[in-house]
């Protein structure tokens, strides 16, 4: 495995309470398939300092990539940006470049308080661009920190993504079929011992009635990847079932 | 605060590659805000055995409830039950009454040992009934296990909220306006700091071009919930915009 790892922080009490459904972890993720990189955790905490610096500093130095979302805003709840100082020891600035940008943004003389606040950054961190709303993000060593908001998030981990190494993109193969799941548990597992490179998932689900049974295969090997989902496709027909889909992609993760 | 707090652990690769997008964590984050618990933490972690153990130990021991999902089928990558009872210290047994439940539902002679692997339940463990498709889930001291299969969850959830003990339901209001985030943040801090029990949260969103922004207040107080909302009312109209919803409710957490 010679895939750098990550883990992600969703920062934010309106994920906690229920109120916003989290599609940041998905989105994230699917990026990080594709270019080689395996996402080892994710954690969704609340706004809290000791609670955002111990997390933010147990994961740094526990993976190679920590990718924080939410609370770089301008008002009280938004303590991402001074936790992560903290959690790195280093003082916050009055950044140049950021005050350029969000006031050529907003119009000159439209600077105010809260606005220069989201121009305070950690010593050392290098700015994430913002194309939506102006108010960069930043890196400090291996800490990526971005917007809550999904549209200005993904703007910035499309701008990371380039720059960040990875490994070999991680395929996948998709195969449904309408077997119980127990029926196909001993062979399956069977399976995953021939092939222990491989990360093999098996998911039920259940619509109206009927059964269905969605097996994953996952490998920066495509040879092998084909291989065995040849012989998964030959263990389902062995249960006189036909597989109604088979896939190898990179795009779904 | 007298409101207990609970930990959700997502339990499965799936989750971690991107393929499936987590709804159970905002199930189960709403309910539990109905219920007066305190969601304070989720992860999403892989199917590991000495990542679920840990995991699981650390988050039994730091709050009141943990709910776990996915993991607890037939496969080979089910290997929830096993990491719940490692970190209790227990022993699996064959439990009789999850072997009655499932032989009834798939009916006699069709336990085969995949099956039966579904009914092995740490010792000490109480079963939690799943009307979906039998295989039970169970919990051991604070620990709730459940299917990660969302319908199969929900219904394990309804059952077990029942039972366990909530704090006050947490009551929210939402205010929404047209202001920027920055106009109003520093008398939304003001408005904080003089509710310090109310838990405030901002949250911008852009929609081709124009700004929303959505302000919630959070408390067990219906009382004092009614008068920072009032107040906040009138913040908004004193930079002449004019909120557009106010709504104090227990369902949307």
């Amino acid at each position: 495995m010679s895939q750098p790892t990550a883990a992600i922080i969703i920062i934010g009490n309106e994920i906690l309470s229920g109120r916003t459904q989290d599609t940041n972890t998905q989105w994230i993720a699917l990026k990080l398939a594709e270019r080689g990189v395996r996402l080892a955790e994710s954690r969704i905490i609340p706004d809290e300092k000791l609670i955002i610096v111990n997390t933010v500093n147990e994961l740094r130095k526990k993976f190679d990539y920590v990718f924080t979302t939410g609370g770089i805003g301008p008002t009280h709840d938004d303590i991402t940006t001074e936790c992560i100082a903290a959690a790195f020891g280093v003082g916050l600035e009055l950044n140049e470049d950021a005050m350029r940008v969000m006031s050529g943004h907003h119009g000159p003389g439209q600077m105010d308080g809260a606005r220069r606040k989201m121009a305070m950054i950690p010593h050392g961190a290098a700015l994430i661009p913002n194309p939506v709303s102006a108010a960069p993000g930043f890196v400090i060593e291996n800490v990526y920190v971005m917007a809550g908001i999904p549209r200005i998030m993904q703007a910035m981990m499309d701008y990371i993504l380039s720059s960040i190494e990875g490994g070999n993109s991680i395929l996948s193969s998709t195969v449904t079929c309408r077997l119980f799941e127990s029926t196909l548990a001993p062979d399956f597992e069977i399976l995953q011992n021939k092939y222990p490179a491989i990360q093999m998932g098996s998911y039920p689900h259940f619509h109206g009635g009927t059964v269905g049974l969605v097996l994953v295969l996952r490998s920066t090997d495509s040879v092998e990847l084909n291989r065995a989902t040849e012989e998964l496709v030959g263990l389902i027909r062995k249960y006189g079932d036909e597989p109604r889909a088979v896939a190898i992609d990179t795009t779904e993760g």
